[in-house]
């Protein structure tokens, strides 16, 4: 979090008591948000530290997978009719062109889904909203999820805000989520610590879960 | 929005197609997020440029009964006794403070709710999370939603997020939203405008309604 | 409804003030709930009065498409490596063989969609819980949901109870719902009557929506 | 299950591979949905096998405080303005009257909360819709819900459909749910076993929690 005006009022939230830690706690899952084809090619939806992330998530993938942890990936997938345009989609136009078979809305090869992880379709900010995302954790009793993906001032923002709301822990992974823009990444991570989640890199998270969850 | 960083970047925004206009349609309703005594009070929750914001929503306020628009309110509002702290509380301790009969969680007087027009409780970011918001617009055919109220960056942007979910279209009145720190607050609106909302003064928004809501 | 059990036992609802009528209001839609071919079949999950339920729904369907009233249909499609097995597919196993591409899920071809109507995906028996269903409504400015489909007991009687708590009118299509057995459809509308929804058959809505919504 | 008409009809559930066993997994929590006064008195409400349901449940209640289990109850409640009306009020008129300081909207007094419990307040029939019943029971990682309260083919029903789509394991505890006419609340019963939960007295559902979770 390298925003020098954001550092600045971070005495605010000091005084005001936000900001406090978050450990993790009980069963672990990771999300990852809409890392398709789409959000890694800076002509499309991609650009500024997206690719970065994407590197690192393909190792965070390599641990849940290998510590048996849920994964549960998003993508961002209209219908070829139209017929579920939306406010989102009026807002940004090119979001409706990643139907099911372009191929910009497949998830990124080196991310590429295992059979039994969950895969949820949605037209809208957060993995959890209109899906089956919440559900899916809540029968698995995971209480603590790792959240990596693009962008970070918009799908990965609005998915973890809806992830604490629905009562899991959030840990969003510094280093595993990127977006289109330095500026907005910055002020969502200052954000997302100051409110809403534990914020830090993949390195640390697992040292944080090694330690709290048995 | 005066966030020079932020201007900066708008070039990717507006190359990838982001930031197309939203007008307003059909029925129209106001929410006043969260504009509670503690949020006005800088040495609880409040600061910044949120006094501004109160004195305009009155305005906005006084349109909307003129108008006969259907009025929401919310307020964050924890139980006595501790039985639905969550993670927000643990992130930010002083909201579970916020109990029913704490003073600071009491609508600030100049905006007071009239009989007829709805308050709803919530413990999360979002005033439709968990709340009556979403039907008690929907029973009333509302398809635009003007949102005001505190702060920019929490509460409000949640909530215009959720709204837009919904399938509302928001407009955000940015002269009667506010935040604690300014940099939030602008991070948050150029966020909202590029992507999920129309942002505007209650000026313009008054005339855009006029225009396109017959 | 002709189950005398339940007759016999309505005086309890009228004194206690159930069963008020329910008037349309607003813009309207068709909501067609599951009409699939493995509903439709008695070897799989239909039966009882759903060939008739099919057969009325044609009509209805072909009013709403002449009205201009928007449509939407549900289908219950699983994924196909079984990551999203859940409560209702441990109770009922059949239900997590219904995959996009297994030809019982399809819907049935006298009910196909048309572009522009709206097809939800579910994996739980309200056609509201985890899709885009409400949403999609509401940005509509939709104010009554004409209720066709199957079964009348299950997957009909949830999406009705969701849509009346999302604040949308149900008018149940008495005779555009079906189910495997006569005693849970009799059964469902009762309770759907006296507690959720105007239960009526087709004809007799489409005379009070002409007569309620200019 | 008394209900001799759908016993006649089990066979088809049983052809088509309804009705599976669902067993109790993981944390266990009980929810009580509407003992409240109003629901207690024949008059207003109740009636029915009610009285005998909140015996049991009293029982119930015993168990899971001894047990450490989570409680949360749900009351319906509505706004002293009229402001909160909806469809389910429109329906049935008396709903609206339940209101915050009404007597009949009280917990019945041998259920009264203790301090920690969770009491949700509800102005549709699923106590998980529009309240923070979810949230509050993944946070807490349960993964097993048992149910009981009033009315068996209202509320209760509907709770016990939400219970099921949000993750939960509902286990209805037959001897601890009731409603106003019997038939219903048989018709309720069956298709709840059949279709969405476990259905059995409480002390069948303390043997299989004590065998299934550890």
């Amino acid at each position: 979090m390298s925003d020098i005006s954001q550092h600045a009022e971070a005495g605010v939230y000091q005084r005001q008591g936000f900001g406090t830690s978050l450990t993790p706690q009980g069963n672990v899952a990771l999300l990852i948000v809409d890392l398709v084809v789409g959000f890694a090619d800076p002509q499309v939806f991609g650009g500024g530290n997206i690719p970065g992330a994407i590197a690192r998530t393909v190792d965070a993938l390599a641990v849940a997978r290998l510590k048996g942890w849920p994964v549960a990936h998003s993508r961002i997938v209209y219908a070829d009719d139209g017929s579920d345009d939306n406010i989102f989609s009026i807002k940004v136009p090119g979001m409706a062109t990643l139907t099911e078979d372009n191929p910009q809305s497949a998830i990124v090869p080196e991310l590429a889904p295992l059979p039994g992880e969950l895969v949820v379709r949605k037209v809208v900010p957060s993995a959890f909203f209109g899906t089956q995302l919440a559900p899916w954790l809540a029968q698995r009793g995971i209480q603590t999820l790792l959240v990596a993906g693009a962008v970070t001032s918009g799908c990965v923002r609005a998915s973890v805000v809806d992830a604490m709301s629905y009562g899991f822990r959030p840990l969003v992974l510094s280093d595993c989520v990127g977006d289109r823009a330095v500026g907005p990444h910055d002020a969502s991570l200052f954000d997302l610590q100051q409110k809403y989640a534990a914020v830090m890199p993949l390195a640390d998270a697992l040292k944080a879960i090694e330690q709290h969850c048995r």
